[in-house]
C-alpha cells in the first residue's frame, strides 16, 4: 500500500482515495483502515484467517465493450465471496488494487467500485485498503478477501469419501445461458421463443450471481459436508478438482441435475441439451459438496428447514472408477472435459 | 483463487502451479496452502492481522528491458515487507497474482518468482496462494502480504506529537543514486571518479533493498516510537504523510541526514547535492519514526546495543509551522515537494 507515484495519470490518485474513503465503513474489528502503510484488523479470538485473491485482466476476464463496469466489479467481488463461501467461512475484509489506463472515464471507475461494494455490502464485507496505479496496457483489477472461521472448522476439497453423496446448491447453467444470450444476441432462434421473464432471469443470473455464503456457513457449522468447492469453472471442471484433491472418482446422474425452467426453455430454443449447459457452465457460484451417507437425510431435512435448495446429483466412487455420467436411460459416459471461457 | 480458464496461453497455468508448489514451504501456522478455494492460516492467539497489497504494472513500476525479472520480484516483495515493517509487525504469509503476456519467456517467470521468494525467505514469509492469468496487455503483478502483531501494538502514522524527535534508520538516497547509475550510465562523469566499490554498493542498494523488519519490531515492542512510516516515496513525501496523519508540522536538519560515503561520492561526481538525493530518493525502504523527547536517550542506547543505525534528523513542530528544512548555516526553506519516479 505504499503510494507509488506513477509517470502518468497521477490525477487518478485523488479519485481513488476519494472512492476508497467513500466506500470505507466503520467496524469494531477494523483497527486501522485505509491510509496507513497497512491495514490492521482484529480476527475473532481463536479464529483462523481465510484468504483468497483474484486477478482480473481486460480482454481475458472482462471486456469493457460488452460488460458494464458495475457488473465487472460486482462479479469480481462475488467470485471472491464465493471462494470464502466454499471454505464455509465468514467473509470480512476486502483489498482492491486497480491499474487504470488513461482512456478510462472517471464515471466508469466510480461504477466499478459501486458494483464491487454492492456485492460486499450484501455480506457486511468492509473495504480496508488496496493499491492504485496507472496502466499503459488496459485495466487490471486485483481483489483480496480475508474471511474467518472458527479454529478447526473449514471446508476443504480433499475430504470426499467413497460412498458420499454429491450435492449442489441452486440451479446450474443459468449463468452460461445468460452469457450466451448477451453475446450471441444475433443468433437465430432455432426453437421455441424465450419469454422475457426467462431471458431476464438468465441474464440476471449471469450479471448478478449470488455467492452461497449462508449455505457454506451452515455446511461448515453443521459438519455435514465432507468436502466443498464453489462452481466457478463449471460442474465438470470443479468436480474434477474435488476428486483429484480427495483421490476419488465420481458418477453424476444427469437426470438429477437441478436446471431452472428458464435454462430448460433456453436449451429448447437453442436445440441444445440443458444437461450439457449445466455441466459446462461456469460462474454459477453455487456450491458443490459431498455428504456421508449417514448424514444425507439430516442434511436434506436441515436444508428444507432453512429453505436452502440442495440437490443430490451423484455419488463418490473409488478413484479407479474415474469420473462418469449416467443418463436417464442408464447410458454411461466419461464426464466431459470442458473449459469455461470467462469472457463477457 | 478460482482457477479461471483463459482464452490464450493456457499452457502457462501448469507452470505457475509448478512454481507455486516449488516455493511453498510448510509451517505449523498454515492449515491449507495452495490448491483449495482459499488458504487457511492460524493467527497467533490474540494477535491482530496486518494486511498490505501492491499492484505493479509493466511500463509504470518496472520495465523488463532495463530490470531483471529477479530484481523486479525481489523489490516487489521487499516493498510489501517494508510496509509490514513500518507497522512494527511480523510478516508471515504471501499471495502472488500474476498476469502473463504470451511474449514472456518461461525462464523470466521462474526468475521473477526466485526474486520474490528470496526476499520472503529472509523473513520466513510463506507463499500460501495467488491467482494466475494470461494477459493481452503486458505483465502485471499483485502481491498481498499478511503480517501479525500482538493486539494493541502497532505503529501508525498518526501518533507524532509536537516536540518528538524525527529519526530514520540506515542511510538515505542510495537507492536513487543506484537507479541513476543504472539508467544514466552514458552520462559523462562531471566530477571525481566513483570507485567500483561505491558504484556496486549504490546499485546493490537499489536492486536489493532491505526491509527494516527487525527494526520495526523493536520500535513496536519497545513502545519507543510514537509514529512510523517506511520510506518508499522518499523522505520528503513520506514525512508529509506522517505530518498530515498526525496533524503536525516538522523541521528537518539537512546537516544531520544520514548519507553513505558512496552516495556522497556519487553526488560529488554529479556536482549535485547529496542532501537533495536523500530528501527525494524513494525506495530506500528505511523507516522514518518519531520519538517522544523523554525517550530519545533510551532509544539511542537501545539502538547501539542492537547495532541498529538510527539518526535523529529533525523535530516535530506545530501544524502551523508547516514542513521546513534548516541548512547548516541556519537557512530555512520549505521542504521540497518531490515525486519519486519508481521506474527502472
Amino acid at each position: 500500500m505504499a503510494r507509488r507515484k506513477a509517470t502518468q495519470s497521477i490525477q487518478e490518485f485523488p479519485l481513488i482515495r476519494q472512492l476508497q474513503r467513500r466506500h470505507e465503513r466503520r467496524s469494531p474489528l477494523i483497527r486501522k483502515g485505509i491510509g496507513d502503510d497497512a491495514a490492521v484488523v482484529s480476527i475473532p479470538a481463536g479464529d483462523w484467517a481465510v484468504l483468497t485473491t483474484d486477478l482480473l485482466t481486460e480482454g481475458i476476464h472482462f471486456n469493457l465493450h460488452t460488460a458494464s463496469p458495475a457488473s465487472i466489479g460486482y462479479r469480481a467481488a462475488m467470485a471472491n465471496l464465493s471462494d470464502i463461501a466454499a471454505m464455509g467461512s465468514t467473509p470480512r475484509f476486502l483489498l482492491i488494487s486497480i491499474a487504470i489506463p488513461a482512456a478510462i472515464r472517471t464515471a466508469d471507475i466510480h461504477a466499478l467500485y459501486r458494483g464491487l461494494m454492492s456485492a460486499c455490502d450484501q455480506h457486511d464485507v468492509r473495504l480496508i485498503g488496496g493499491d492504485t496505479s496507472s496502466s499503459r496496457r488496459g485495466l487490471f483489477l486485483s481483489i483480496t478477501l480475508l474471511g474467518t472461521t472458527p479454529q478447526g472448522h473449514a471446508l476443504f476439497r480433499n475430504g470426499a469419501c467413497v460412498g458420499d453423496g454429491i450435492y449442489v446448491t441452486g440451479t446450474l447453467g443459468d449463468s452460461l445461458a445468460g452469457l450466451q444470450l448477451l453475446t450471441d444476441h444475433h443468433a437465430p432462434h432455432r426453437g421455441t421463443r424465450l419469454t422475457k421473464t426467462d431471458r431476464d432471469f438468465l441474464i440476471e443470473r449471469h450479471r448478478h450471481p449470488t455467492a452461497r455464503v449462508r449455505e457454506g456457513l451452515w455446511l461448515n457449522q453443521s459438519q455435514l459436508a465432507t468436502a466443498a468447492i464453489d462452481l466457478s469453472d463449471g460442474l465438470s471442471g470443479d468436480l474434477r478438482h474435488v476428486c483429484e484433491a480427495s483421490r476419488v472418482g465420481a458418477v453424476i446422474d444427469l437426470a438429477r441435475l437441478p436446471i431452472s425452467s428458464a435454462c430448460r426453455a433456453y436449451a429448447d430454443r437453442q436445440k441444445t441439451d440443458s444437461g450439457a449447459l449445466a455441466l459446462a457452465g461456469g460462474e454459477d457460484y453455487e456450491l458443490l459438496f459431498t455428504v456421508a451417507p449417514r448424514d444425507e437425510q439430516k442434511l436434506e431435512r436441515q436444508a428444507r428447514t432453512r429453505r436452502f435448495q440442495v440437490t443430490k446429483i451423484g455419488t463418490i466412487r473409488p478413484r479407479r472408477f474415474g469420473l462418469q455420467t449416467v443418463a436417464s436411460d442408464g447410458t454411461k459416459a466419461p464426464l466431459p472435459v470442458t473449459s469455461y471461457r470467462h469472457f463477457t
